[in-house]
């Protein structure tokens, strides 16, 4: 199981992403094969470790996993599935699936008459997994939300125009943690004013492989020819305030790491409501001066009502710096 | 040369104090002594270093010093004077003194028939003393403008509380700067709604050794009972919002470093009239959101406009983290 966690950790570490390892033995204890996730849309560790053997090469072995094998086809069908075609023997796991609709594999290996063994190093992969299982058991997307302002806290100079507060550097993240997100998502005051096509691209403006669900949530209507309707993928739109409910759809579509990226009175609301699981805050060594703050009003009235954060990285990003924080 | 410019840097490294280092050689070039300024009130290098010699031990000796000898009775008497009564024959220096008071000690040097060269690692010399070569010729001291916010750049909470918003490691740096500086400068807005004491104190709450003078700027009048007016030092009071002009006569009674520490309009206004050579921002890892920013108009309208600082340090303090930032 130690050896499954290592694996695991081979993948992308960005967002909520399951990271799965999977070791595959033999009835000796020989190391058949090995296999991880990497990341939405990709093999399930399970199923990685047996593409690696010939045909009929994991009859009667062990399979070693840090996650309940899921019972559920989304991108790829079911692990259990695999397993018990693959005629494994026994599975050995450490978590319990928590997902409504991923959850019952161990059941399932059990009807077809396979020896499951789950809670094997539990609390070790638990931490490890902690986001997404947070995710899974709220039974919402792990929420990152993100801004760049001054050092004096602004979103734009006073007269509205903010391009650019953030270097190249920054904003070649923004796109890299785009890229790994499922959905991203902004307010219609964003969406009318910028008119951003909310792809995640390269520095030379390309798109990048992976390019996350674009997201509008307000009552507003978007214009025909705005951008974001040429997105890749179709866009989404909310016609409502009530975050909570469009981070339920949004579960229920499959969105496990929804990225918002603002602007202010969308980002106060997600704050306001409690409903952030990341910060991302890119700051900029200017000052600006002025009334167009990256956060309005959160809802907070005196310092000991203040929503305190823990920093988890303070990183230069060229000219700037990301602070990584979190709830407490 | 090279060894008194490592001499000097022994000397206080926060602030603008002139670090000066001297090595005094006998004709055959022998190392007699060394010394160095330890910080404002104490000994210069010049008196430092004869100090270590037996009296007459220096006569003949060449004086080797970063910068050119004062000829000015400050907190302690011209140096100049020290070197012809000790008998030097020789001095090499590398900086001129751009100073109005302490300039002329080449001159008078020469005038006693010593002989004199300057000029020697000028640059490199220079480029070490820039804050205070810079501060000497405007005729004023070295702004060092700090506050403390949340990471969405608030002051306090919407009702004005802010006890406290950063910890106790970053109040601690607060007051050991303090300690180094010459002034601390408030505005009557936070003299009266916060009735600081204005003093620099250990984490027990016990004087330190350096005391800032205390400085209040603007036209409204302090109470009598005020905590800053039982300062270890009486306090200045400037009943007027020309900025330039309180700098000025700070220079005049020898202030060579102020430490601003706002509240929010004069922070601004400093901001606003460009005069703040230094950037100490206190983030703490929290959001508050509300009206009470730590700092309010700067004088710029658009994105083009915006103040552009260089990030030098970024530093954790227990929670928060310490930006120290220069214009560029
Ligand atoms: N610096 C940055 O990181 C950054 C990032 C993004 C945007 N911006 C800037 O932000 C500006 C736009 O600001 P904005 O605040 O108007 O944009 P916004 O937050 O994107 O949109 C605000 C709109 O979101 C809708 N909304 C959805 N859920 C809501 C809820 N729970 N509560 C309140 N409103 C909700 C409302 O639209 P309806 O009225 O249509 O219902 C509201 O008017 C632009 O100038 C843009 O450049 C800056
Ligand atoms: N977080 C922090 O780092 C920090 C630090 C200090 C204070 N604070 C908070 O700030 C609040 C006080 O804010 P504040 O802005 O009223 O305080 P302030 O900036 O200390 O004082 C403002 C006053 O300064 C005077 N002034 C002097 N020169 C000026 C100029 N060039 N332009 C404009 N005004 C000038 C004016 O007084 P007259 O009207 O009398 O002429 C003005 O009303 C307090 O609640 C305090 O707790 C926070």
């Amino acid at each position: 199981m130690r050896r499954a966690l290592e694996l695991a950790a081979n993948g992308p570490a960005t967002g909520p992403n399951p990271r799965v390892g999977c070791v595959i033995l033999a009835a000796d204890g020989e190391v058949l094969a090995e296999g991880w996730h990497r990341g939405a849309g990709t093999a399930h560790a399970e199923v990685d470790a047996l593409s690696r053997l010939p045909r009929g090469g994991a009859r009667g072995a062990t399979a070693v996993v840090t996650l309940e094998p899921c019972n559920h086809t989304g991108r790829t069908g079911p692990c259990a599935l695999a397993l018990i075609e693959a005629g494994i023997a026994r599975v050995v796991y450490a978590v319990t699936d928590p997902g409504h609709e991923s959850s019952g594999g161990a059941d399932r290996l059990r009807a077809h008459g396979i020896d499951v063994l789950g809670g094997i190093l539990e609390a070790e992969v638990s931490g490890f997994l902690a986001d997404w299982l947070r995710a899974a058991r709220l039974g919402r997307p792990f929420v990152t939300l993100k801004w760049a302002s001054s050092l004096d806290g602004r979103a734009a100079a006073d007269d509205g125009t903010s391009r650019w507060i953030t270097g190249p550097e920054a904003r070649q993240d923004v796109h890299r943690r785009r890229a790994a997100a499922d959905a991203i998502v902004v307010g219609t005051g964003t969406a009318l004013a910028d008119d951003p096509a909310l792809t995640a691209r390269d520095a030379a403006g390309a798109l990048l492989p992976g390019q996350p669900l674009p997201v509008v949530i307000g009552g507003r209507g978007i214009p025909a020819d705005a951008l974001l309707r040429s997105h890749p993928r179709a866009p989404l739109f909310f016609a409502t305030h009530d975050l909570t409910a469009v981070l339920a759809d949004l579960h229920g579509r499959g969105i496990r790491h929804a990225f918002i990226e603002g602007g202010p009175t969308l980002a106060s609301a997600f704050v306001a409501a409690g409903l952030v699981d990341e910060y991302l805050v890119y700051l900029a060594p200017a000052l600006l001066g002025g009334g167009r703050l990256a956060l309005g009003d959160i809802g907070v009235t005196g310092i000991d009502g203040q929503c305190r954060l823990t920093i988890e990285h303070c990183d230069r990003l060229g000219e700037d710096l990301l602070i990584v924080a979190r709830p407490r």
